[in-house]
């Protein structure tokens, strides 16, 4: 997929890249092994399944992440970050920091607390 | 400001607070100096003029930045970074060296080069 560009501005393009407020908690649980529709679709947020669906087919044309087919009958599913995307979890990660500095009451999710 | 907390995961909280692709873009033109809204509303990506109002009030009520009139006659601002707003920089940081890494073409704007 082509993304327009804003500018030649490395930070511009990740942002239109990465698009809104949603694609970045897609990267955060499918980094914590979320890897399915229904395990994405569960996540604290309440992602409203119509972007759910609409982010995981941009993430997929924009190469952050694969699908591959899990199940056949009916055909369900699994997504996996590429390198591309995997390489985000430094952005996420940046992200929770000021996050955690500067939000009342956030708390990191347990599964990346052994990280830090 | 208050600002409507989908989780109390610190990354989905800062994403909240950074709403869209533009707000990381002021972020980065102050940070470069530029502190006026005709500085800001000339960056390259060509920020739409009520999108730059609406986030610089957005980000005055959520404590990114502070205004100070510089000008009596007409009543002009200068804006700058609190220190809320100035630590965004480790997350801009991080968009840029990915954006650097994937989007082919992006060159990291001057006033940043000789940080890395």
């Amino acid at each position: 997929m082509q993304v327009t560009k804003r500018s030649d501005c490395p930070a511009a393009c990740a942002l239109d890249l990465l698009g809104d407020r949603w694609t970045m908690l897609i990267v955060r649980d499918l980094l914590r092994g979320r890897d399915t529709y229904g395990k994405l679709a569960a996540s604290d947020e309440g992602i409203p399944t119509n972007i759910l669906a609409d982010r995981l087919k941009k993430m997929e044309q924009t190469g952050l992440i694969e699908a591959r087919p899990y199940q056949e009958r009916p055909l369900r599913y699994a997504y996996a970050l590429t390198g591309k995307g995997k390489d985000l979890g430094a952005v996420l990660e940046a992200l929770a920091r000021w996050g955690k500095k500067h939000v009342k009451g956030t708390v990191i999710p347990k599964e990346f607390r052994s990280r830090r």
